[in-house]
């Protein structure tokens, strides 16, 4: 089994802690503190694999800052993209690279910023979606809804196809509240986390139908792997002319045969501060607090704080539902219902002070 | 005309920006910015007096700081407490050295870390205090009040002496709500702001009769003004024996025949953040902000920041009625209607981190 982690992304949701060059997933968000949702996502299935077999995929420019929380990893294990093109020019190389070696491969692709709380069942789901890959299908692994959810992609189970293992009837996208609801009531939608799972041959064939530039692409970056410099080259050709795609545009929603394995495992996409705020673990006030963080009648605070002084103190007097998100060159004072917005303040610097995203 | 200026406060109201070392009157609050409150204070009475008569009264350890806020002063200016022991005991030495150099020679003594709208009319009103103390009346400055305030003492006014000038009725203690309504309503009263004018000879006549060993004590000081060792000597003897008291209870409270000038000069005694944001420059959202200050769906929010890095941002998003001040070593959150709270973060810090006091 291959892992491939998607590490590319370039959020914005988390500034000040977030940045182009310290995007999400390099941030000890919600209980992972203190270590970064790149490092929890490997180490979660390092017990499946070999650390050979783990391709990171990221931009280029985050190699070096991703192989800062990957102490167990070498640049060896880095897909770096010289730019970004969304999902499916990467999940294509890693595709063929795993193809090359050996075409029965088994690649397990997961995003890298999430919140996974139950890690035992979430390797459980994994290994049955290996399983149901192993018989020849590509398989998503669902994320069984817990409230309608109009942010998140569904896909339609189809018919049984062995104990836990379904068919996709399709794949929707962010639907209607009314529609969340129904599917929710339904009981056969389920979220569509990023993950799936399949073999090498199964996806570069797949590829093939309903992407050929991708794939033949692929083949030829792969074609080069021996050489440093004809495969640098390569690489960068390919994504000069690659599509900007995601997976799900450009195979998942026109492939047919599809497996999905629903499953619970205390899932989060970690969208905003918000849910870090829900996720961390709390004081009997509902205070998450940084060290150096002092409440006084203050409840349901979230306080963060990097790159300052080690003996700073924050100190909220009277003041409940607030993110205070400190960096030291930045700060932050919100409600956490306004969390969705703090695009806002990252547009207003945009005209003011780039050197802050 | 000697300026004496009670610049010895310790005030813990603007925590974080204030501190021990760097109390209230050395900070750039409200409408002074750039320059402290002692600075504006000194600059206010400079006109009318020369700057070998400026005394400024304070605490030992804030002498260094003090005098980089007063570059036109030298430390020959400076009357350093070797500890805090209220006002009587430093007004009483300020008295006993004009006294030795001229016994008719007028002292005004004002606190450090006031604000004063109207520059002129306030000269008017010292002007007017000095006739007043020149006939022999040891005379305050009474601030006609503008609400029916309960956090001030007032001073009632007895019958007319001169144009402008009243005898003092009596000193009353901080009122009830009913009995300050009562007071306003009569226009008989006005708020005790801290202001006397006096000659030398009737001060320490004052003293001899209500507080003779800080009469006696304070003679003894300028009695060795000329010999530097001895001077100092002097000066920690008084203090050692001296009583902590004001001169209000010393004096004031007891002395028959005091004058009082009422006054309007657009007065605050700028006792919390709430009255800095009132009295400070806003813009159309009613937001006071440092530079670096970022308001996005933010209203009528104080943002106050020192010692941090020159290129630092402070992004509120969709926050009201805010004050967020930032120290580098310390930030402090809280609504401004808890401004009078302040001294709860200080009391927790007392148990936790002394050297942030």
């Amino acid at each position: 089994m291959y892992l491939a982690v998607l590490a590319g992304g370039s959020g914005t949701r988390f500034w000040p802690a977030s940045r182009k060059l310290r995007p999400k997933q390099l941030l000890p968000l919600g209980p992972a503190w203190p270590r970064s949702l790149l490092q929890r996502t490997v180490e979660r299935l390092l017990p499946l694999t070999d650390r050979s077999r783990v391709l990171i995929m990221t931009g280029a420019h985050l190699r070096e800052a991703s192989l800062r929380e990957l102490p167990q990893l070498t640049a060896d294990n880095f897909l770096a993209e010289p730019r970004a093109k969304n999902t499916a020019p990467c999940i294509a190389w890693a595709t063929a690279l795993v193809f090359r070696d050996n075409p029965d491969g088994i690649l397990v692709v997961v995003p890298s910023d999430q919140h996974i709380a139950d890690e035992p069942a979430f390797r459980a789901a994994v290994e049955r979606a290996i399983e149901s890959a192993r018989a020849g299908a590509i398989t998503t692994i669902g994320v069984v809804p817990s409230r309608p959810e109009t942010g998140f992609g569904y896909i339609e189970r189809g018919a049984p196809r062995a104990p836990g293992v379904f068919s996709v009837q399709r794949f929707v996208e962010k639907p209607s509240l009314e529609k969340a609801k129904e599917y929710m009531a339904s009981g056969r939608f389920d979220w569509n986390a990023g993950m799936f799972v399949f073999r090498a041959r199964d996806m570069l064939s797949a590829l093939t139908r309903h992407a050929p530039e991708l794939a033949e692409g692929a083949r030829k970056v792969a074609a080069e792997r021996d050489d440093k410099a004809r495969y640098e080259a390569a690489v960068e050709a390919f994504f000069d002319s690659a599509p900007s795609i995601s997976i799900d545009y450009a195979v998942m929603e026109k492939e047919e045969g599809l497996a999905v394995v629903p499953a619970e495992f205390g899932w989060s996409d970690l969208g905003s501060w918000e849910s870090a705020w829900e996720l961390a673990e709390k004081d009997d006030g509902g205070n998450v607090g940084a060290k150096g963080a002092l409440f006084i009648d203050a409840s349901n605070n979230l306080v963060q704080s990097s790159g300052t002084s080690e003996n700073r103190t924050i100190a909220l007097l009277g003041v409940s539902d607030l993110c205070v998100v400190d960096t030291g060159d930045a700060l932050l004072v919100m409600p956490r219902s306004r969390s969705q917005d703090v695009r806002l303040v990252v547009e207003a610097l945009k005209e003011r002070d780039e050197t802050l995203l």
